[in-house]
């Protein structure tokens, strides 16, 4: 049986050497003739892994040596109180850029602990575009800038770290280990794994020493960056087949060439889409071209009928996951880093056969 | 090869039949040509596979319908920041009983959020021992009763539900589905699953709707009982492929027949253990009899010395994970769910061997 392509915004589709490696080791892992999820976290070879795991992300990353590395619980929304909870103190502030469902969802969620700021807003006049930086109002007290440097639901992407004199902090949940972002700019990164890292249930968090501060009385302790720090993500019991199946993400990024393969990749399916898009006016895309996402390409067709008949057609050709967020409709093709070129190509061919059944 | 027999106290061994369909349907679940993990937590498949693991828990404890289920993540010590936050109002009131070192930690963790007492404490005269209902402090004002029925690093555990005028609160994430506990007597259930409930990163939360109020104001989205209840667990993505290895470990629990069967035979390899460790000066459990756990038996060897010989022995004879926590020492055998009989018989075949020989 071939397998269907899932072109879903997340849990996404994970390359078949992942599945297979699991699969294989699911009785017998690493010779303990347990499967990993039935050994300890504090073993000796959960250790190992949780280790190896961090040091391949580093790699992949260059994620210099005063960063911390955490394996943490609760998905990207998690952080989207825990940043604030640690970063923020009585009566400060933070500036937020909104590009997005996700980066208004962490604005709204922070404004209980702070006095936040919009900096700027994504704008929808012809096609949905970010001001450009000079227009932002940054303020230099801000304790740091938040925004997400990949918005998910139309495809918004900001290909350029922005420079900022204060940290910043970036959910990269939809486009970590798909471009080279340097690090170094960064005061906070975080992702939850179910996209470029694996399966949903474990989020990577990216920490600069110097951010680590006595949190905000109330906060949990699980949500304290220092506790996480000081027990190298064990606190508590970790999701360790999560962090399993994050391990075989990061090996398999490796031998495909790391970032700079996985970069190349997702401009090639990208640009392979976008053209094919902008070649028909039968398919329309509404994101500025220097804004458009490379993770995930949004567009719409000339009814909201013909979006649903092509969603249903698609999922007959095995092209799954086509449907966009439901808060905005479309259709929507997520292109990760384990979405192959052949797979892109399959969808221009099934768009194309639709444009000629249907214009 | 031979499965090692696995007595760690979690990540906990998991049924063989478990790990068998979940490596059959690692590549393709349900006829979707995909991974469980690949697959949107919002898709038709997987909120089917969410409501059945719902209905699985609640046939086999008998929830009742004036209950919510929830599936979270963060583990058990989430659960410990969680309950208050949700629970308590501006200094409010809420009683705890300390057995150990997880209930110690869950009041902890609660002193910040309200007025908290201790109600009574686990007494280590002669033997660990719990005192007796008629003695402990209870404060008629408490919002709630906090206990943790099992305590793991000991094995102190209590068979009976105390009674109690205000809401129980209780951690289970040891004995869940161990015995039939009374669910109707219970304001809150929570048990994270890496022991009988399947593999580390979801937690199971039972909270009767109503106790479900506003929280405080700084509590994180995540954390905040009736946005996840009105969500279905749902709020973000959830940790998809632990609760579809807790959906398989349910219904193996249902097939075995259930809790009375899973009662059964816990009592019955707890009391061959229990037994011939009784029978031996050589060996020694230092917990009353009527607080003994069915689901941990700690115990000690004459020497310190003894103990590591004997852990070290017993791992080349495949009885692995039986060294104490780190904070205790000793030996502790932990029986859960999945644990089978001759498993329990194989170790005490070993005890008596290794008496012999070092007695």
């Amino acid at each position: 049986m071939s397998r269907p392509i899932n072109f879903g915004a997340g849990p996404a589709m994970l390359p078949e050497s992942v599945l297979s490696i699991a699969q294989a080791e699911l009785f017998n892992w690493q010779n303990t003739g347990m499967s990993v999820m039935e050994v300890s976290h504090r073993s000796k070879q959960f250790m190992q892994l949780r280790d190896e795991t961090e040091e391949l992300i580093r790699q992949l990353m260059q994620i210099p040596s005063d960063y911390h590395v955490l394996f943490l619980a609760g998905g990207a929304r998690t952080q989207f109180a825990m940043v604030p909870m640690n970063l923020l103190a009585q009566n400060s502030h933070a500036d937020y850029l909104i590009t997005g469902a996700w980066s208004q969802s962490a604005y709204d969620e922070a404004t209980r602990y702070g006095k936040l700021s919009v900096v700027a807003r994504v704008t929808a006049e012809k096609l949905l575009s970010v001001p450009d930086q000079a227009q932002w109002q940054l303020n230099p007290k801000a304790r740091y800038f938040y925004y997400t440097p990949n918005e998910t639901l139309l495809g918004v992407e900001l290909a350029n770290t922005p420079k900022i004199a204060v940290p910043i902090v970036a959910d990269m949940t939809s486009c970590i280990l798909s471009r080279d972002y340097d690090v170094k700019k960064f005061g906070v990164i975080f992702a939850s794994a179910q996209k470029n890292l694996g399966q949903a249930g474990v989020t990577v968090v990216i920490v600069h020493k110097d951010l680590l501060s006595e949190p905000f009385s109330y906060t949990p302790s699980m949500f304290d960056y220092r506790i996480q720090v000081k027990n190298q993500s064990l606190y508590n019991t970790s999701p360790t087949y999560a962090i399993y199946i994050m391990n075989l993400m990061l090996k398999w990024t490796q031998q495909q060439g790391g970032v700079p393969s996985m970069m190349e990749n997702n401009a090639q399916k990208a640009h392979l889409l976008y053209n094919y898009i902008d070649t028909h006016h039968f398919y329309n895309n509404a994101v500025a071209p220097e804004y458009r996402s490379q993770m995930n390409v949004s567009f719409n067709l000339p009814t909201r009928e013909l979006e649903a008949e092509f969603v249903v057609a698609a999922a007959q050709a095995d092209l799954l996951g086509l449907k966009g967020h439901s808060s905005v409709g479309g259709i929507r093709a997520s292109l990760y880093n384990a979405m192959t070129l052949a797979g892109v190509e399959a969808l221009v061919r099934f768009m194309e056969q639709f444009r000629k059944q249907h214009a």
